[in-house]
């Protein structure tokens, strides 16, 4: 076998267990929401002020990813929600199977919305299907406005682009114009957010963008 | 062959490849650098501020690694420059095989010092030697201080650690002593700078590393 067909053995053997997981989501009916974004972009950030926002009206849940440390899901245990950390070890982006295995290993019970943080990585993450209602795609106002041309792939499957850390616009030269004519011309359909978990700015917008997928996705369920 | 086997053939011909390279630098006295961090932690501005402070001095060329785009290699083009875009399609790393042959499709002269920005990604380029002289891991302060913790194979075996973006340390939340304890544990040997490529603050520490580490090699190689 060569390196492609070992490459497509895989995202077949993936796809087949993320389409086992969307179908038990489907009948949880769970929002599943995978996050991607480079290291630091603030993936945890987001969900910590997330939790706090959302959590006195739904059930939420998170599986963390890692090459190494707990450190992600304790601070979301903290807050009182279930998460769950998958150390990947050298991996760089979760696979559907990992997911699986996460739902055995804790009792999340039934959730609302089950956020996966995927393994902090712009490129990899992408080709791996883990069963979620939509990829989020974070970009950090630091790392500048030229992302989404040079990582295509993500930001063209991504259904929400959320540019965060909006609070440090002043001090850095990130050209959110340029950025937003970036993501659509890859994406034209992408809902673009500009937040900061920090200040609470732009928060109430993502909060809304996921009851409404929670909402679509149940009554589409009942029809 | 399994993944793993596929895995290790691929690594074993691409040390061979840059066993070759590592030849040829030293034949020609080039200090080669492989830069490595996420993306967004300022790998070309550092690079460009670097340019401005040597190339009075030094002889000095860059390869630039990116999934899409000839944005890199650009900006470095305009300081005046040799610089080459290698293109990897969706490859989340460069490998030294399209390091030969960027030095066979460009002229780069004879060089002080040739540095290879390789892709933004903390995980996947740590495992493929490019010939260099010594891998550099950049950390911006944006990007928070558990970072070598949660990517320590990187860390563990970069040379320097240059923490970046030190203009922004008065609006992060950014703990400069936990990130010099991680690395320190991880990786005693390493050398750990602080700067910013926008302000210059620490830059001459960085120029003065480029200068001994060229003089080195050019010293051992006289021997």
């Amino acid at each position: 076998m060569t390196r492609v067909d070992v490459r497509e053995k895989v995202l077949a053997a993936n796809a087949a267990a993320a389409a086992e997981l969307r179908r038990r989501f489907a009948a949880q009916g769970t929002l599943v929401v995978n996050l991607i974004s480079s290291p630091g972009s603030g993936k945890t950030t987001l969900l910590e002020a997330t939790v706090r926002g959302l959590a006195p009206r739904l059930r939420l849940g998170a599986i963390e990813g890692d090459i190494a440390t707990e450190r992600d899901a304790e601070r979301l245990r903290r807050l009182g929600i279930p998460a769950h950390q998958i150390l990947t070890g050298g991996a760089c982006h979760l696979d559907a199977r990992q997911v699986r295995d996460a739902l055995a290993a804790r009792d999340f019970g039934a959730l609302d919305i089950l956020f996966i943080e995927n393994v902090g990585n712009l490129i990899c993450p992408t080709s791996y299907d883990l069963g979620e209602d939509f990829k989020a795609v974070l970009l950090s106002v630091t790392e500048g406005e030229d992302k989404p041309f040079k990582y295509p792939a993500i930001f063209s499957r991504a259904a929400a682009t959320v540019i965060t850390k909006a609070d440090l616009l002043p001090h850095v030269a990130f050209r959110l114009d340029e950025a937003r004519e970036q993501v659509a011309a890859l994406n034209p359909e992408c809902r673009l957010l500009v937040l900061s978990a920090t200040t609470g700015q732009g928060m109430a917008e993502w909060e809304q963008l996921l009851m409404e997928s929670l909402d679509r996705k149940r009554s589409a369920a009942a029809r």
